[in-house]
């Protein structure tokens, strides 16, 4: 157990976030919905995320049961993933932010609190 | 702006995420969508969120359009907080994390990934 909302685990929404709720992790699920397969694929598509994260992300990913990974090729190794059962029903939560961001966040109206650094 | 996901501003679920992705903000969201308003409510909720941190983040909430803030008392100067009209619109989202931690992750099946320190 290393859940990062400790004293919440009764609360489903907070089990979720656990899963879920890491930087970079719901957009790496959003790619692998949208039928991304390839680790090199899924550094592209998320442009900035360290190379070292993703690796990272997936393997927990894979620990928690939301994605399997198997290889197309064994030499040199190269690794597909793709969601499981699991994984896929995390879709619902993708289409819920999807929508909302549709509707009520449009691309350039954020306004930032600054905070002193 | 300031994007947690830049480069990523044309997905409608990075936008969200830009709004909702920071640790505790989601828990903060459930707790309002759940008729708290008081800050001291929401401090004893989130167990073991720092206050200065519950803090910033309402102001960010506030800042983006999902949180009204307003005084029930003048002395001393106490707050309300409410979700608005867009931060309402994110129960859709909550919903269905709800769901999807029910369903899929039971209390105490997290399998954690150790990484070296």
């Amino acid at each position: 157990m290393a859940r990062t909302y400790r004293g919440q685990e009764s609360c489903p929404v907070a089990r979720t976030l656990d899963v879920i709720g890491q930087r970079w992790t719901v957009l790496i699920l959003r790619d692998l919905a949208g039928g991304k397969t390839r680790y090199s694929e899924l550094l592209e598509s998320l442009q900035g995320i360290p190379s070292n994260l993703l690796s990272e992300r997936l393997k927990q990913l894979e620990a928690d049961g939301i994605v399997t990974r198997s290889f197309y090729s064994e030499h040199p190794p190269r690794a597909a993933y793709a969601l499981t059962e699991k994984g896929t029903a995390l879709g619902r939560v993708l289409v819920a932010m999807y929508r909302w961001g549709t509707d009520w966040e449009p691309v350039e109206d954020r306004t930032p609190v600054v905070t002193p650094a």
